[in-house]
């Protein structure tokens, strides 16, 4: 078990390392030799810089990268707040399994491996409006199980998930962790009408009331108002942290996992880029108060760690150039301006 | 010779063929089937679209792909509008074919073999401030070395430029298409200084009133203030029209070379993706005006096609949703909303 208690949980969190700074001066002092006008590359420079730091070397490479996908259910389905009935999370995970997903399809085009996790789907959380969805047990259990899914020999981990109502639960994450209204953090998810964002936003409203007067630290709130694969991406990337791996984080949902983490230490997400923006209307919000800058905004809004993969091909493509060209004086080219 | 005469050229931009209707609607009715909430995907699905109508089937597919990239040289680059020498092109042009550039690196990363065409680097073209850059026949060669750089039985075509001075010609091809002030279409180029900038705005100021009683229509334009990598460019686009081979642009220069002909016929960018908006000033603003909703936004500014390769992979990840993914059927999922 890598978190063996909640008190361990938060132990690491108060303890996060930062970059390699070395592999930063030494990755930017390559750049400033390489055959372009400097800073013309935009932000595939940034990210060359910034899988440098975090991989300790001034030359990055992917060699070994993993999109790890994390199911559950939520009890929460039962006031109608998706599109979706609760059953399609099954299915779609055998989906993943049987290779017929987006997910497959992107995590292929991108040279990603698949591993997916199913967390009790059979056993939804409890409905986080009238207590809390999991026990400290369950909370427990869902960060190793995303602890569990860092190998650490990862050069860079992407993480989606899949779980019917889970928008509802990022939305009341995002609120209790960000303040703002309700409305600041919902949307019409896969697709629910103007009555689906009402009957969403109420649950939410009543969720946040229920668990006022609870701890407000990041165990208690993914425990209280998260859920199984949400918890499991919280502990993913904070055992990546502790790895040293950097994160591509997908939409809505991933992002929301990181909110709690980032109100008790804001330099969580310091080894995640924000693979994109999705079409969810709160994402934009809460990229903002991670202070990450999205890669892509295509419009997506389907989860499974799609975006994130998608994002994997510019980071790839940063790397290339960062890796394979060649300096003004190999090339016998005029760098002086 | 694939243009025979300017006026064959004419004809050629007067004459348009559109997309496949029945395959972009079968590409549709496919999309519907897949293991996804509709429109989940966004942009991807659009590209997915976009590409079934110009290969012109249900199932698009990138097996063969191009990076095409002209190099001229500018007499303009006399009145100091570039913060490098004139002798950088030939250079650069040595770098890509010793393989050590930013494109032959981006391409490599995006499946795209790499056609360098560089177009009489030793006889820059005239200084365009007091006459046309270029006599009708030599315009007319550089539409056609464009066009002979498309191959028939390419799926998908980028296409980049690399010519010091070329950011001057393309604000003013973009001045004299589409209007405004000079300093609309102009900025740092490879990063010229304010004093450079002025330098470039006088010159383009100058450009237009030399040619104000001229014949405004696309060739005219191209030949006057144009340069021979951006006439290579404009029949390249036009020739990859007539064979229905969809093309992704790059930059402000790129996509400033298919200005003129989209003043003459709107329709000419139909088949064109807009690979990125570079951080160029002007780019936006032509993106708009050519009707074209870029892909990335990455701060590029390099040229040489960067940008448009980096977008290929985008590219391929909406290509492998689309091909790959199962349908509600096949997946037994329930899609029914």
């Amino acid at each position: 078990m890598t978190f063996a208690s909640p008190a361990d949980f938060r132990a690491a969190l108060a303890d996060l390392r930062g970059p390699d700074q070395g592999a930063i001066a030494a990755a930017r002092a390559r750049q400033a030799e390489l055959t372009k006008p400097a800073g013309s590359l935009g932000r595939l420079e940034e990210i060359a810089l910034f899988l440098a730091g975090w991989q300790g070397t001034a030359r990055p490479r992917i060699a070994r990268a993993r999109a790890a996908i994390f199911a559950g259910n939520h009890g929460v389905t039962v006031h109608g707040v998706s599109a979706f009935p609760a059953s399609v999370t099954a299915q779609m995970v055998a989906n993943f399994e049987a290779g017929g997903a987006a997910i497959n399809a992107l995590s292929g085009a991108a040279g990603l491996e698949l591993v997916v996790t199913a967390l009790d789907l059979d056993k939804p959380t409890a409905d986080f409006t009238i207590g809390p969805a999991m026990t400290e047990a369950e909370c427990l259990a869902a960060l190793n199980a995303g602890a569990a899914a860092v190998a650490g020999d990862l050069d860079l981990l992407t993480i989606g998930e899949m779980g019917i109502g889970n928008s509802t639960a990022a939305a009341a994450l995002c609120l209790r962790s960000f303040g703002g209204a309700a409305a600041d953090w919902i949307g019409p998810g896969t697709g629910v009408d103007a009555e689906g964002i009402a009957r969403k936003t109420a649950v939410v409203e009543r969720a946040l009331a229920c668990h006022l007067d609870a701890p407000a630290d990041a165990f208690e709130t993914l425990r209280r108002v998260g859920g199984r694969e949400i918890a499991a991406i919280a502990g993913a990337v904070l055992q990546a942290r502790r790895l040293g791996i950097p994160v591509v984080l997908d939409g809505f949902i991933g992002s929301a996992a990181v909110a709690p983490l980032a109100a008790d230490n804001a330099a969580i997400a310091a080894h995640c880029i924000a693979g994109h923006v999705s079409a969810e209307p709160g994402h934009a919000r809460l990229l903002a108060r991670l202070g990450l800058e999205p890669l892509l905004a295509l419009g997506m809004r389907l989860g499974e760690g799609s975006g994130a993969a998608v994002a994997v091909g510019v980071i790839r493509a940063a790397l290339a150039a960062h890796d394979q060209m060649a300096t003004f004086a190999e090339a016998q080219v005029s760098g002086s301006l």
